[in-house]
């Protein structure tokens, strides 16, 4: 493309211009930035964060420019050259996992040794021996093996039990012999595997002697370690594209009869007994459940980091982007509206602002959980071995039922979370009207890379029905008088003991009875689910859907619970200024009011609160809440601290430099426009000169 | 890639074979696909498109092997050539413009020359005069010229009065220079700009001696006829990468104080006299409303067909995948089950079946109303002429009033029409679980396309204004008396008549109160909102999320109405057996009635039903329909009659030969497959080998 003429490049916006916009946003608000940082993340998290941005900037490897302009192959190329920087910087710089973790957070993209640094290692090294450690573990930290976990088939993803893939025992020669018995028990999904991994753990049906005994994790070579050509017997390729996550190498896997020694089956729990060609049973499956948990928790964690990218960029987009006169209120304002002051697109943004806080505090409070109960699970065997023959039943019974209990936290929220971050991303595109469907608006990309984790780690819908699973059980308790001293017992309690005389929840005064008319609403819908399963006998699959609003209804009470509760805190009030906690406040009353309205016909049905209340929530406190958010929006999305290096966004940029940047990535990096082609029908030329080539050589 | 290897070929699925289920699928309904297609489009629409897709597919350009590979500006290049063959067919076979729509449908891509046929074309027919149809319409139908439409801005879209671009006259040498004051004022957006046209109807403000008299329609050549390199004065270019619809060359567009002669402002309804220097005003904008309400009618009947596409490939893959055994109904079912009998999956699959017939049906009566309408108007100025000293208020007044009527009704059901479209699809997507996050799933790249209809045209959120105000400003004649005789007074009025004694709409047992029921909901709320205006002098802003939701209810309403007029009507008894009847009558009280159960709130509270009705809906009503349709619905979706080619899905193929299919893309079409890495991170080579070079230019 010709270079830019001068006329253009003294072209400016119209004014007024997008920074003194945002300059002015900024001032109207009396916040603290600072403070609210510290208070979401802690300084010493910002500060390793700012440190590492740097370590980042300075590599040519991370620089962003082609991101959005580079086809697949190219792409997966580069995600490669920076994921071997990535590693590389690890070493350097002695990177702790959460270092890493931050230095992915800022590259935002999926590399290829993704599943090799996490589901790799892990499973190697909470599955293995001593042994194993040694001979698997310890190349692979080394990055001599690359590898992957190979458990999802073409044909069977959520039923694990379903798998296709066999391991069977040779007691003759002390092997397995991995075989795809089917075109369906093709390895399919598994990231790293397409190009990367010269290794796998594959989960594969376990036969010994004509038995099946269950999926089990083998390790195997698939790749020479030299050549990095398929080992014989194995089939491996990469699955092809996808809706997002293009640059990690998701692949498929088959074994034509594939021999791997004894030693090769991940022994720590269950195995083969060599010498009488027995199975070992496992002890106990508890472990396997917390690396689940821990997974779920994680996904709840970011899931408010996650929506708050697109928040962020959208907020400031629509404070920058004016249109219309609002005549009835221009006495103060001249010349066109910011989109920002439109009730329509405060209604759309801020509920989703507020929704950032709650899934954040609730993935902290469910991080906490699961440490907690990590800890008193470590106590567990030890306290065992001592108690040995003086076993405490209710110390053993407490523990379980605290698992099950994090458990059902876990699944429910993972499920919601990840539907209202997915769900929330694609809203903050839309508020950005047109400018939202370009790839420089930054949103599309990191939304189409987000959708599957609400299918990864249990589809959303799935999990749904273990959260019923435990509430129907704990419901039964209740009702039966074992139930233990949880939270989800004493609402169900509770509500057994108020439901004739009724509730009187009083939403538009009281925080306490906002979080009360949501854990009446869960009760209620579990009795109610409880019914139709033990009184009418329905079957379990006519009452899933049943399941799935029970499931939605108790996690958005925890989500409105984890709220209250921060707000509740001692160590808010200290470490917020009170002008801030005002605000937090009013998030908070956001969050749970505008959630309560959409579910509106479940707080009615259940007699939680009334009609009236709720046409006075739409009509009156909502919108209210949204006129006073709306001055500190900007600094709220400001506190989440993401560099315009990572949201990579014309529309979301600290500056507001929205339309510079948006014609400058046109203008200037754009390949496409160094095409010059022949336009005409009659003509089959299609392309007169091309300058890309010359240009990526540039590059 | 090395060759497939021979065990690799012998590989089969596991049993069920897809291909036996579908079968089955299609045995266990009594349905007339036939003539429920026939019903649908018409015998000779089928025919017609048969030949056409006959005709395509025997073109190796349209080849859609690469598709989901290519990267931009290979997809580019490729959608030129198919632009390019389709004219030349067009011409060949002398296709009419509803052949080459068919085509393009086929073709399912955003073509280079999309913009020109379209906006191009019709401005210029439209808008010029005779002189002009010569100087500009001819050589544009030869493609001579190739165009596009140029309005939208960098910083205007919705706001078209806003825009900045100028063109001023100059009447010492009878011509208007462009001009682009500011970067702001680029245009931004415009299809077929970015590398293809040669020629731009320019929007731009017209200023005569100082003053601005808002945005005209100039014609502008922009490159060079021979060498297509942009004029003097002019900069354009490509915008960049988008969500989708990357096979068009959207562009931008800044002029220098270009200067072009009298004759290029489309001059049909106004214009500037170059003797006296003074600008000719319009004798009415009816016209103009006209085409606008055109789109929009086609939008709201592709709704329907758009949403089935990725009901189609859901309906099929849910039938073909198995997952778990259901062990409480195994009495009939061996091994696993198939994921469209879990009622999870149902509750979101069938109701977008559902909507999918209610939307036709809907652009359907919309397109009728919208002739009737130009009918009307053509006879008006033939009666005008007539009556001119002898005008009969009566007439015209009631010619107007149809034409607000229609404007509203197009502006609430296109947005309705394309938010469950483009919403809908990404639940058809998420409903196939993960393999819907492949490419070759076919939905993911056809929603990522179809997005921005919800933003062009209109801005969905924009566009619910039009129809509270149309409401309200009828609801103000009802109240006064002056309302003319149409639907809408004639529901206000009910309403009014009614709201005393309130409403007993027995939705359960009658189809007709059912319908009452959602023209009761729309009336409420209308006089809710005429209150807040009115009364409580509420401004307008504040009012913006009263009015989208009144509009989406009117819309709701409306769709209702239409579906339950098309099964009243004589000519369905007479074209459908009575079993394909009962069917549709089924999917006509699921439409209505999840629609309801989603908004049940608003019934509520306006008092149109009760809680107990709602209640029985929702845990009665609508799980009972969901199994009575569940058998029908392979034969619903295939009544839609997509052919495989179109669909381009491995998940959706008609013949259930999914997993064949997906694996067939993976390892023989996939071009990754051709690159051997090097993985170690202590190695800076990324690619060994690379054989895609190769592969390309095979392809």
């Amino acid at each position: 493309m010709s270079s830019i003429p001068q006329w253009v490049k003294e072209l400016k916006p119209s004014s007024p211009q997008g920074s003194e916009l945002l300059q002015a946003e900024r001032q109207k608000s009396n916040i603290s930035i600072e403070s609210l940082s510290k208070f979401l993340f802690t300084s010493e998290v910002l500060n390793r964060r700012q440190e590492i941005l740097k370590i980042l900037q300075a590599e040519k490897v991370f620089d962003k420019s082609q991101n959005y302009f580079d086809g697949r192959i190219d792409r997966f190329k580069t995600a490669l050259s920076r994921a071997k920087m990535l590693r590389n910087l690890e070493i350097k710089h002695k990177w702790t996992s959460d270092q890493l973790l931050d230095a992915s957070d800022f590259v935002s993209e999926a590399g290829p040794y993704g599943l090799h640094a996490s589901m790799f290692l892990a499973t190697l090294r909470d599955q293995g021996t001593e042994e194993q450690h040694k001979l698997f573990l310890q190349p692979a930290q080394n990055y001599k093996y690359i590898g992957c976990y190979a458990q999802t088939e073409l044909g069977h993803g959520s039923n694990v039990r379903g798998l296709e893939t066999t391991a069977t025992w040779n007691p003759e020669d002390k092997t397995f012999t991995l075989h795809s018995p089917s075109l369906t028990s093709s390895k399919w999904w598994i990231g790293s595997l397409g190009r990367t991994a010269n290794y796998a753990v594959v989960m594969a049906q376990l036969v010994i002697a004509g038995k099946k005994y269950g999926p089990h994790p083998f390790v195997c070579q698939v790749r020479d370690l030299n050549t990095h050509q398929p080992l014989e017997g194995i089939y491996v390729g990469d699955i092809g594209p996808k809706f997002g996550y293009n640059t990690m190498d998701n692949g498929f896997l088959l074994f034509n009869k594939v021999k791997i020694p004894h030693i090769n089956l991940l022994a720590k729990f269950s195995g083969v007994d060599p010498n009488t060609n027995k199975y070992i049973r496992p002890s106990s499956a508890s472990l396997v459940y917390g690396t689940l948990t821990w997974v779920r928790s994680t996904i709840v964690l970011q899931s408010g980091s996650v929506l708050a990218r697109g928040v962020t960029i959208a907020i400031r987009y629509t404070a920058v982007r004016c249109q219309f006169q609002d005549l009835e209120t221009s006495a103060t304002s001249k010349g066109e509206n910011q989109v920002l002051n439109y009730t329509m697109v405060q209604y759309r943004l801020l509920p989703l602002l507020a929704a950032t806080f709650a899934l954040h505090f609730t993935g902290k409070a469910m991080m906490n959980l699961y440490k907690k109960n990590q800890m008193k699970m470590k106590q567990v065997p030890e306290k065992a071995a001592d108690k040995k023959r003086n076993a405490d039943p209710e110390e053993t019974h407490s523990s379980s039922e605290m698992l099950a209990d994090i458990h059902a936290t876990s699944c429910g929220l993972k499920a919601l979370a990840s539907s209202t971050a997915a769900e929330g991303l694609e809203v903050t595109r839309r508020a950005c009207g047109g400018h939202g469907y370009s790839s420089f608006a930054g949103i599309g990309s990191w939304y189409a890379d987000y959708l599957p984790t609400t299918t990864w780690e249990g589809d959303n819908y799935m999990l749904t029905q273990q959260v019923a699973r435990y509430l129907l059980k704990s419901a039964r308790a209740v009702i039966n008088g074992h139930a233990p001293n949880n939270e989800t017992s004493k609402i169900l309690r509770w509500f057994l003991e108020k439901q004739d005389t009724g509730a009187a929840h009083d939403i538009l005064i009281s925080d306490s009875d906002v979080v009360a008319a949501f854990a009446w609403r869960t009760a209620y819908l579990t009795f109610e689910a409880l019914r139709h399963r033990d009184v009418e006998k329905k079957t379990w699959n006519s009452l899933l859907v049943d399941f799935w609003r029970l499931s939605t209804a108790h996690s958005q009470y925890l989500v409105v619970k984890n709220f209250y509760e921060v707000l509740q805190s001692e160590s808010t009030r200290n470490e917020l200024d009170p002008n801030t906690i005002v605000v937090l406040h009013k998030l908070f009353r956001l969050h749970a009011l505008s959630t309560l309205e959409k579910e509106a016909s479940e707080f009615f049905s259940s007699g939680a609160i009334t009609i009236r209340q709720i046409q006075l929530t739409r009509n009156k406190a909502v919108m209210q809440l949204l006129e006073d958010i709306r001055p500190h929006s900007l600094k709220l999305v400001d506190a989440w601290q993401f560099p315009d290096w990572q949201l990579d966004s014309s529309l979301g940029r600290y500056d507001g430099k929205v339309y510079e940047d948006m014609f400058r990535r046109a203008s200037e990096l754009n390949p496409l426009n160094c095409l010059t082609i022949d336009p005409y029908p009659d003509s089959t030329v299609i392309v007169k000169k091309d300058e890309t080539a010359f240009l990526k050589g540039k590059l």
